[in-house]
């Protein structure tokens, strides 16, 4: 998606050999336009998925998944990373391990929110190790459900998780893949 | 707004007589449709209010405050609840108690996100005890801007919040206000 890397190259921030900063647009303010022009992109690439809902995990994949179900007529779930005191009813759960949070966490989804035999569109705004990604293809296994498809905002191909989720036979739609960052700079595929 | 008020009559729980659950369609799983048109309610109501940039607090409060932006043709920024190690940056920052979570957490917007003299519009899910509400104008207080509104989705009338807001002067707009809850039932006002 060629706006969204024009994007990355204006506002994106290269912080070491791993790590991209995109809190100008993507997590921290929000650019609505972009959004939904993210959001239309993935309308397009997986409307033939049959997708019923769409599921993603706080905080930064909400925006996205909000858009892309405006745009293709579909509820969105967001796991939680924290319970409240108010979720004290029956739920699905995965371990989750954040790298730039150095901590690992367990998300939870209701389960009246996930019925057995949906197909789930999981969205999120980074695929880096997979394991967020993996979190949620755990919980739509556990409710009964399929995978209709994995949409990432940036996937950065060089760690291990785009090869974990293509060995695993899921459909992946990234909107811009980062092959590698030298000198400061985002080398994109 | 009407249509907000027969969703919380056919979907909401009153789990006992502060407490209104309504993650089926605001903070949990999220209806894109309403989301859209609660953010055209918020664009009519604070029009003429010259916002410049709309401020909000993650999690719930994303979505709507997307949607008011998208109509608004306004960045969006959220408050972190929790510091990512890569905001390693000068931010603003506020203690805010949570009734539901139980729990003190400090919010955080980077410097970089929220210059003075912008006219901050801030958008949230909930207004009980006003404590997310004013944490955020402390923060466009300490960033030398003033907020040019505060739009609130579900206004709990009976808690201390909305008073607060009002006392200090702070152009308020709830889409709903909720006199008491009696009897499992919602008592709009």
């Amino acid at each position: 998606m060629e706006l969204l890397k024009n994007k990355i190259r204006q506002e994106g921030t290269v912080l070491n050999n791993s790590v991209l900063k995109v809190d100008s647009f993507l997590n921290h303010q929000i650019d609505p336009v972009l959004m939904f022009q993210m959001g239309e992109e993935f309308a397009h690439r997986f409307q033939d998925a049959g997708a019923t809902k769409i599921l993603t995990i706080e905080s930064s994949g909400i925006a996205v998944a909000l858009a892309t179900g405006f745009k293709m007529g579909l509820p969105v779930v967001f796991a939680r990373k924290k319970k409240s005191v108010l979720m004290n009813e029956a739920a699905y759960t995965a371990k989750v391990f954040s790298f730039t949070k150095k901590e690992s966490s367990e998300i939870t989804v209701l389960k009246k929110f996930l019925a057995a035999g949906e197909k789930i569109l999981i969205i999120d705004d980074f695929l880096a190790s997979g394991e967020a990604a993996l979190g949620l293809t755990e919980i739509v296994r556990q409710a009964g459900s399929t995978v209709a498809g994995i949409g990432i905002v940036i996937e950065k191909s060089f760690q291990a998780g785009a090869a974990k989720l293509q060995a695993a036979n899921y459909h992946l739609e990234s909107l811009v893949r980062i092959g590698s960052f030298e000198n400061g700079q985002v080398l994109f595929l």
